[in-house]
């Protein structure tokens, strides 16, 4: 067999045991014993091994020969340097350190859930410390140019910098806060709602006839519950999604499953084959959060969907609160501006202000200019700063989030990256289809799910963020479309509030 | 690191990514979308690809040189040859047979279901033609002395020949028929009892309660609906089992679930350390029989298990014909012997028979007695024989079971080894514990539990069924015991009827 075969076959099994690795996972958080934790965590351990065993002993090496070959196409030859790209990053990590990392993050967490509970920081501190410096011998391995904590942002988005994201906040951040000051001077008229209860049962069965409707294929997915709501691809013909009831509150669970369905709907889409080719693979976090968010938000939020709702599906159930709606109050209660303290119950404008606190605390956490002692009282100035909140104590301040306790450093940026692709893409198929909302108030979302499946799903991994953003919408990666929208949204649901150009 | 510290290193990762392989057949069979079967299958033949070539490559070798080792103990010794034992078989199977047999079973079964569903053989016998050729090749590849079917047999039961069984059958086989007869001529008295009707809810609950009150341990289990029932032991931290509700009747459900249930006590009661080596094994599928078995006849068509049931369960459910019913109206409607054309569905002594028939024409088949175009008649003729029932159709006759058409020949005789070692162990359990029924009755199954952890479970594979048998009872495996438990069993619930000695 020549080169290209030989590496066919060892990308498909590779991205085989990817499958078998995410159904662990998923199996982990549905369905395992509690006591099978110990056994689970060896197997997952052993089968993560051999995964990254193969990528440096056996792909590595075809990758480089493929990679001299002078007889194939451009498009196989940008595939293989994508390929070795992120090849070659696991081979700088050297094996000893991502043992040690693993095990200290493995520790941390349990640490934190402990820690968390108690809103005791001082208790995870020395964790947390551990997996800073274990993470600065990352990035130190990996290699940088201008900051370390670049490298351990390119594990997640290869082609964004510390220096672009600095830049697409410093353009979001006088406009996000500003929004969120005229919105609490100029609150929504009218009458305060209550929370829109919904009983489990109901609430399962509507979520499965939404996601059904908008085109998440049941026959290639299933739904599930979970504590926190999860997508898992196996294969684009196997893809999870779990979800969270609240029986107070319909809006948290189904905007929770509309933001899994937007992941699953990107993984059902993905090509089948070559598999392991980089077209068979989702691109990034950030283009896959670009999905999520677009279905949770400029979709599950508009007043059209909320329009289908109120006319084809809320009918069906018994609501106590249905009379006193309209389709534009439930919309206007959903989109409702506030800020709060937790990020994952955050609305759209205040959550990227979350996000940008992070950001700045953990790379300068990498970068050595902040120490883990300093974190919460920096945590909770920026909060201050950003939000205008006093943060009662550190469960609901620095130890919120689960990502640090896992050593990701560098991923938080990815959320806010997807968020604002999502509004260019967004942009961009209206400017195609502007009958697409229309259709949506009736219940077809065929439009904007054709348009992603070929303007982004259909590309798999070929193409990193910025090079799929220019494609997909004709222009490099910008905060604007994202203002736009916000400043579109808030004059129809605030009644003509104007804010800031 | 030496060479037993390398072998227990390769032994521990096999095991755990055996364990991999059983979390995704579970996972198939309870969770997996429809659409997802083929990347499953590729996922699964590529571990299971994995997990063989680590035999020949990574353990057999490490095993050989173990077993020249001279300065360790006797124990390991014995454990080194047993393993050796297995590994040498797998070695023998050439990797291109593995493969056309593999994909053959995969096509036979998908013939199968269709050839059932619609009773016609003829649409099958080109693929049960092609298992039998290559399981013909892969005999003469494993070598056997006296004939091809040894050789099969050996694959699920190590230290037993045809001869053994045919021994054991040639012992069986008269009692059986005459007390068959003799049940038939002299059918229990009294009243004719509906089927015990219980919801679908209702028997769920039940499953539940009965299961963990007998030992099995839900915080390292769980239970699952699926069409066939199993038990899949992931590690004895995480050993889950399927039932099957049929509203119309609990004693199916609830047998049915004893049966796993006794599988599932025993992988929790294995050993977890040293991961791989025998020890931390079941033995054979023989020996898992017995646990099933055992738990499914001697606990649960008790009269004792009857009245615990009636007196501490049953009375929390809304059940019609409770009130009809004494605890032995009931054991004696579980226990109704009344030969059948189904296997699946047929009482205790019936049973065996449809094991002798199939034995017999396997054995015919493998052996080159028997050509596949003769075996439908050869089938109605034995069943006629044994049974003393017409077979309408092929569907209720020799296309009942799937194992043939997974290419499993020597796997029918497990089942009655396994029912006669449960006998065997019943009794040595009553010589040590007599009191264990009544206790029983009570709902206390911490007796026979503890018995079976000590004899059975403790020892994982370190014996081979009939060394397992002498240790545990102080006899060879025989018939008689099974015989004998049959003859009280008839006596007691068939008003004092006496079997043949």
């Amino acid at each position: 067999m020549d080169i290209l075969g030989q590496l066919s076959v060892e990308l498909r099994t590779q991205a085989l045991l990817i499958s078998g690795l995410e159904l662990l996972a998923w199996d982990q958080e549905v369905c395992m014993p509690p006591a099978g934790a110990a056994s689970r965590a060896a197997l997952h351990g052993t089968l993560a091994g051999m995964v990254h065993q193969r990528i440096i002993e056996k792909i590595l090496p075809l990758l480089r020969e493929a990679n001299t070959l002078s007889d194939i196409d451009d498009a196989t030859r940008r595939d293989i340097r994508l390929l070795l790209e992120d090849a070659e990053i696991a081979e700088k990590i050297p094996s000893d350190l991502v043992r040690a990392f693993s095990e200290a993050a493995s520790y941390a967490q349990r640490a934190w859930v402990d820690a968390k509970s108690r809103s005791d920081f001082e208790s995870f501190r020395p964790h947390l410390e551990k997996l800073v410096k274990l993470s600065r011998e990352k990035a130190a391995a990996i290699g940088y140019q201008n900051e370390p904590y670049e490298a351990l942002l390119h594990l997640f988005e290869r082609s964004v910098t510390p220096t672009d994201i600095e830049q697409l906040f410093s353009e979001l951040r006088p406009f996000l806060m500003e929004t969120i000051r005229l919105c609490q001077e100029n609150p929504i008229g009218g009458v305060e709602y209550p929370p829109l209860y919904m009983s489990a049962a109901e609430q399962k069965a509507l979520i499965q006839t939404v996601v059904k409707q908008l085109g998440y294929d049941l026959t290639r997915g299933r739904i599930d519950e979970s504590v926190h709501p999860f997508c898992t691809g196996i294969s684009p013909d196997d893809v999870r999604i779990t979800i969270r009831i609240n029986e107070k509150d319909l809006t948290a669970a189904l905007s929770a499953a509309l933001h899994e369905m937007g992941h699953a709907l990107y993984e059902q889409g993905l090509p089948r084959e070559p598999l392991g080719w980089p077209i068979t693979h989702a691109s990034s976090l950030s283009v896959h959060e670009s999905q999520s968010r677009f279905w949770e938000n400029h979709v599950g939020a508009s007043v059209e969907f909320w329009t289908y709702l109120y006319e084809n599906v809320l009918p069906h159930y018994t609501l106590s609160w249905l009379s006193a709606h309209t389709p534009f109050s439930l919309a206007r209660q959903v989109n409702k501006i506030q800020p709060g303290l937790i990020r994952i119950e955050s609305d759209e404008v205040s959550y990227h202000l979350h996000i940008l606190l992070r950001f700045e605390l953990e790379r300068a956490l990498i970068n050595g200019d902040l120490t883990v002692r300093e974190l919460p009282v920096a945590w909770n100035d920026k909060v201050a700063e950003y939000l205008n909140l006093a943060v009662p104590d550190d469960a609901h301040g620095v130890l919120q989030d689960v990502h640090w306790s896992m050593g990701s450093f560098g991923y938080f940026p990815t959320y806010s990256l997807g968020s604002l692709l999502a509004a260019q893409l967004s942009e961009a198929l209206t400017l195609s289809h502007p009958e697409w909302p229309a259709r949506l108030s009736e219940g077809d979302a065929s439009l904007p799910l054709h348009w992603m499946r070929t303007n982004i799903h259909a590309h798999g991994a070929r193409y990193r963020i910025q090079e799929l953003c220019e494609r997909a919408t004709g222009a490099p990666l910008s905060a604007k479309p994202f203002i736009r929208y916000i400043r579109r949204k808030v004059a129809q649901l605030y009644e003509g509030l104007a804010l800031p150009a």
